[in-house]
């Protein structure tokens, strides 16, 4: 008996899908060292632990051959200066893809690879991002008021390394100033 | 040098991508032997050999850990009762899977195991469809006026095998008759 093929909704412009195996909140908490103002951080951390962003997952066998996808909703807000953001990550094995089709909102990846190649692709509906193997991704939500929403796909076995962007950070960070929306280098990268 | 990540935008509902590495256009005599009503179909391709669907693709390398991906528009229109169809296949690797995101129009995606399960799944925009690993897929636009437009994602390494469902047909064929859509029996499918 083959797997029975499976079918869900994401409403135009997509939020939440119909179908969801698996709900993940990240709140300001999960994001402890990421953001570059560790006061405004710290003080926004004492009032409130905020949501972040939300990911619902589809599950299927996290093996080559299948594909594993969900929807990721990164709420507008910033910490200091610093848009919200997800954690990012590598994939645990390095060479594997991943395709965003962004369904709502506006914001960026930030993308980079372990020689120090860095990449931003603004995003906004309708758009795909072909991300290729070997590089790290991270979603910012730069809407004042509407979510970021992107409905992503990868292969069953890439997996995830959260750890070396945890350490490291990313190379380049999404800020607002004086000027408007600035991608900035991270001062606190560690090299 | 990694390889860059790029990006294209889909409108909404989506029809032609904005970028395009290669453009398939499938004809009535691409599917010859496939339809039911082999008299209407000479009748047809006697008098134009019409433009059935089309697939612009995104090119990538063909390996595992790779996404191949594009855009697949089925136009409306009928052999005898039989509503237009893309040929179908199995991929080369059969433990590999298969997203479809339809981004605009009305139809079906006829699927089917090697060992004769059968699934047949409405399409409609927005509605997201997983073709798990071992199910050969065929789209069919059921639409009257509109194309059947669906974005698609599978992994590099898939490949496509065409001459078995050239060969043998799919189990189950998507037909009108005084009933409105009806899902019968394919009386020609070779065992």
């Amino acid at each position: 008996m083959s797997d029975q093929p499976f079918s869900f909704t994401i409403p135009f412009p997509g939020f939440k899908p119909s179908r969801a195996d698996n709900h993940i909140e990240r709140h300001l908490s999960d994001l402890r060292g990421q953001f570059l103002d560790q006061h405004a951080y710290k003080t926004m951390l004492s009032e409130e632990d905020t949501l972040l962003y939300e990911v619902y997952e589809i599950k299927r066998p996290e093996i080559e051959g299948e594909l594993l996808s969900g929807i990721s909703i990164v709420h507008p807000g910033k910490v200091g200066n610093e848009f919200f953001m997800t954690k990012g990550h590598f994939h645990t094995i390095l060479e594997t893809a991943e395709m965003y089709y962004c369904l709502n909102g506006e914001g960026f990846m930030v993308m980079e690879t372990p020689e120090g190649e860095t990449f931003i692709e603004a995003l906004s509906p309708g758009k795909v991002l072909y991300v290729p193997p070997r590089w790290a991704h991270r979603s910012v939500c730069t809407s004042r008021q509407e979510d970021l929403v992107t409905f992503f796909i990868y292969p069953g076995n890439s997996g995830h390394n959260y750890g070396t962007i945890e350490e490291k950070g990313f190379r380049k960070l999404v800020v607002e100033n004086e000027k408007g929306i600035e991608i900035i280098d991270n001062p606190k990268f560690k090299e």
